[in-house]
């Protein structure tokens, strides 16, 4: 039986024991619920009020943000930082900032000019619950206070400038923009394992490598670190994209063009999100020891292996 | 016979001369038009190239910023920076990602879902010529742009966040993004001054406001310094709104329900303008040497009388 030195979380969760499968995803449970709640309180904190003027466009941000997501992005922001130190400061605004992006990407993915969706997590989606105007407007606010978010004065400015970098780098016309513009003009007969790979690349891997990037600087990483954490975020975003397309298929919906099913077989595409984890588990091993990394490697395997 | 004490600029410009009026109207221009093609160079820099892929995504955001406008706000910026200290670092970069953010803004106010306009400055609107979703994501990439800028490793890092900071809140849920919320849900029925002003302030007021503090932080203003240029910005905003909608009205355009003319007559908004302007430029004599005010306070003039 192997042994893993404990590691220290900032809300005192029980160590994860590798070798008691059952009592290890019971901790990550309980790990990826702390984290949410941090997360959701720094969202609260920051996003105003609804009552505040404009209050509507208030009540759409909020009604996005919290829409019941899996927080997936600002976790594992806040588990990377956890991987450098304990308590970093900051960790919870940028793993805010990188959720206040991702929901205004989702608002603007699903307007009826993008990928007019009208339902999302059960719920009709912001331009159909508050109007297409509002939404677009809730979606350039959000992203507008992810920046803000970034730029706080209690912030050091070489972390605040450092994080911005980030996002903008990731989030722009060759980041998740980027790949959403690629995604539209993507055709079913001209797609190809490359750009396909490319789309989920922009559009996911990227905000998601961020997101890791961004947690190991809030807490004081390395170079090198971050340069690792940002590696095991692309692998993680690649992988955790390729199970979204095998759920999308299991429960018969279409996967369209840029689906990695349109370019390969479903054992394939196991095949590579195994390999992708594995890859993304040893990006960690060489900079960041290994009793700090048990919740990303947690992580890593449950984005893999999610079921419907 | 009045004499100023010459003002240095970065470009070698002769020195306005007050007493001669023609005089100084012709070097206001060439100031303008010098500063302008800093401003232009700089975008030009920053924004990919139109074939760099995605290149449709490229193609809209160089089309939507370069199509002739007239830089108000990167030139008010830089003019800013200018009264604080000569060759500031970083203003031309500060400026240009205020122009960023306002082409931003400018797309999406004319979207379909918005105010429907397809023509703006004599040719289509972005999303008139490359169709709708990619001029919401070209905007989207330049709001990301815009804070990218801001971000440069190349900056101090305490000036990189400090620009930020303007940005962010000049731009948000109650900068610019509320205002236009404000905006589409005003009604003529309702309209008072204080409604007026309120959107006046928040679409166009704030953003310039920004844009003269931003100048002024790239220069490194004092705080005080600051918020005289951040005073000015925000008067000289509002009179350039409200002298945008007699121009409108000149015009023979119905102004709809957020122009001043709503709710006061022409002569009592010229009357408003001519104060603003003053109090604009009032507000800088107090904490910045007058010699390098001349731009500034030409400006101002020139923004409250433009003629169509």
């Amino acid at each position: 039986m192997r042994h893993r030195a404990p590691f220290r979380l900032e809300h005192g969760l029980p160590t994860p024991n590798a070798g008691d499968k059952l009592a290890r995803m019971f901790r990550l449970d309980s790990y990826l619920e702390s984290r949410r709640k941090s997360v959701e309180a720094a969202l609260d904190f920051i996003l105003p009020s609804a009552d505040t003027p404009p209050a509507r466009l208030h009540e759409a941000m909020r009604y996005a943000v919290f829409s019941g997501g899996k927080r997936v992005r600002p976790v594992l922001c806040v588990a990377a930082a956890d991987a450098v130190a304990d308590k970093a400061p900051h960790a919870a605004e940028a793993a805010a900032a990188v959720e206040l992006f991702h929901t205004y990407t989702l608002i603007h993915d699903d307007l009826p000019c993008m990928d007019d969706d009208d339902m999302r997590r059960g719920r009709p989606t912001c331009h159909v619950a508050f109007g297409e105007a509002t939404a677009v407007l809730a979606g350039d606010a959000l992203q507008c206070l992810a920046f803000g978010v970034l730029a706080d004065a209690g912030m050091e400015p070489g972390v605040s400038s450092a994080l911005a970098r980030e996002l903008a780098s990731a989030g722009g016309s060759m980041g998740v923009a980027g790949g959403q513009a690629e995604d539209l003009a993507a055709t079913v007969a001209g797609a190809t394992v490359e750009s396909v790979a490319r789309i989920h690349l922009l559009k996911s891997a990227a905000l998601i490598a961020a997101a890791t990037r961004m947690g190991g600087i809030a807490a004081g990483a390395s170079a090198a670190q971050t340069d690792a954490l940002g590696a095991y975020g692309e692998k993680v975003g690649m992988a955790f994209q390729m199970a979204d397309d095998l759920l999308d298929s299991e429960r018969g919906e279409a996967g369209g063009e840029t689906s990695c099913l349109s370019v390969m077989s479903a054992e394939d595409a196991r095949e590579r999100i195994a390999a992708l984890t594995t890859e993304a588990v040893a990006a960690l091993a060489r900079h960041l020891p290994a009793d700090r990394t048990v919740p990303l490697k947690a992580m890593a395997e449950w984005l893999a292996g999610r079921k419907a």
